[in-house]
């Protein structure tokens, strides 16, 4: 019989009923690993949060029957393309936490639009009262009739732009592929991306972090943006030059950087930044809270257990990947 | 000529240039205190945000053709009915903020739901990885296909349950009037509070502070809401009891309170509390900032202005204020 490991523990047990209608299931997180270990060469699909430590390049070689990695997280950068067999798929969960990820997007740009950290902080902090913030305030932004501007419309794209046209924002949205959504205007290509951000009040980063993406948002993208705008980040700190925007938000404090993701070091991400970022009154962070939030009500297993049932019926499988994102030829 | 006295500064040039079409119009921040009072007597229509120094019952008693107090706030809580003369119609500006201060009670909501305050300070205070926040994150609160209860449903009601839709969301109000609103399902009376409360994940406060609006939610009410429930109140202060809403927080760790409004002390609305509830984590505070910014817009300027022209051409003005809302009889 196929066989299936599920590499991260998580699944409900309806998940694992529905898998074990089309193939055995070996749940790994219940073994030992040297048990996993033993039934790799029988793997046929490894369904995996983070990569596991028994997939290095000696565990690969053993897993002579491996056709297809289903990950639970949307971005993939976490996959050691360059070890893995060029017959082996791998799939993607992208959109199966894009309700809330979008959901944490608009969170962060209306902390920032509307200074919510920074002034409750000074509150805790006490001593003031309501009349001396007036100043602080001016600087607050109101989202009706201001321009988002979506780099990367996916999922998330979508569930955002559903929350912008409810605020009255104009939506613009720059994409590889050439599809079209209603009420969002579409730009493509470099200039397309230049025009996005001279052009939007705020810029929500939605993109995978590929080999083009990587440093996406340097000096002078950052320079093109408008001095009063916000840029929120829930996709992949790299896809943001760190030095270039810490040097930008302390030259222009009414700019705003809001993120979830943070940037990766000896290929982990860590909130130890380089640069003092959550110092500065105009840095928000949050700890990449959207994705537990999205496993914790398990739609994320779901929807891979749905792929992998997919692959199994030999159909094809949605979110394949397309390694040259990644691998430099 | 009619006399319309603006009492407070932030007036467009074109708003009074507008006015002057219909009446004198008196500026009067910049004419001393002085020469305001000596023309107190000759004037019809006062415009104020706060309420102006010189109008004690002794200056009152100057103005005998006042008709009309138009405010540029919404609440109206801080005019004194007592010492106005009967004949005297008090407008409020109903409607005026209902944009920025809805887009500031989803800041608000978004904040607690994701616990953007609470991560933020700890990612800032250091020392914590990513992995770390995974239990913390637990508690976060996915909005979709939730239910969010209004009560008090105006113009903020309206602008939020907008919001709430695009989110995913269904929406309970609670109002006085009958009136009907797409999407939304109405209660009336106490057993329809309670009902409410009982039943939505997220209660906003979006109700005026009237006499039967003071400490609407007290110890019963809290008990009666979701243990895991968020309140937002961007109305007043004193809708909420304070010392309850405290041992609320301090005993159900999971309740959020997220506010932009604080308690009156001695006739004004202050950040010092009796309680100190800027120190508990499940307390979300900014400093009513959602007022200031809709005033930086300059549209309650223009509704203020549009409405005592309305009533200078002998419409009836909007907004009138039922008196037996505020004073005992």
């Amino acid at each position: 019989m196929r066989k299936v490991l599920l590499a991260s523990e998580g699944f409900s047990p309806e998940d694992v009923r529905r898998l074990s209608r089309h193939a055995e299931v070996i749940e790994g997180w219940k073994l030992g690993e040297d048990s996993v270990r033993r039934q790799l060469p029988e793997v046929e699909v490894v369904v995996l949060l983070g990569w596991p430590a028994f997939m290095t390049p000696e565990g690969l070689s053993l897993m002579r029957r491996l056709k297809l990695v289903q990950t639970l997280m949307v971005g993939v950068n976490h996959v050691p393309f360059r070890d893995l067999p060029r017959g082996v798929t791998v799939c993607s969960n992208a959109g199966a936490f894009s309700l809330e990820v979008g959901e944490h997007a608009w969170a962060l740009l209306l902390a920032a639009a509307k200074k919510v950290v920074q002034t409750h902080d000074a509150i805790r902090a006490g001593g003031r009262s309501i009349a001396s913030f007036r100043e602080d305030v001016k600087g607050t932004l109101v989202l009706d009739g201001k321009t988002i501007g979506i780099v990367g419309f996916g999922g998330i794209g979508r569930e955002v732009s559903r929350y912008a046209r409810a605020f009255g924002m104009s939506v613009t949205a720059f994409n590889r592929s050439r599809k079209a959504s209603p009420g969002v205007k579409f730009v493509h290509g470099k200039k397309g991306l230049q025009q996005l951000l001279g052009s939007s009040d705020v810029v929500l980063l939605s993109v995978p972090l590929t080999m083009e993406t990587e440093g996406l948002i340097g000096e002078r993208e950052l320079r093109l943006m408008k001095s009063q705008a916000i840029l929120v980040n829930v996709a992949r700190g790299d896809i943001v030059d760190q030095a270039a925007l810490y040097a930008h938000l302390t030259a222009n404090p009414s700019f705003t950087y809001a993120t979830d993701a943070w940037w990766f070091k000896g290929g982990r991400e860590t909130l130890e930044t380089e640069n003092p970022l959550a110092q500065l009154p105009n840095f928000v962070g949050t700890p990449h809270t959207s994705g537990p939030t999205g496993l914790a009500g398990g739609r994320p297993y779901r929807t891979a257990v749905e792929n992998v049932i997919r692959y199994l019926r030999g159909e094809r499988p949605a979110n394949v990947v397309d390694r040259s994102d990644y691998l430099k030829s």
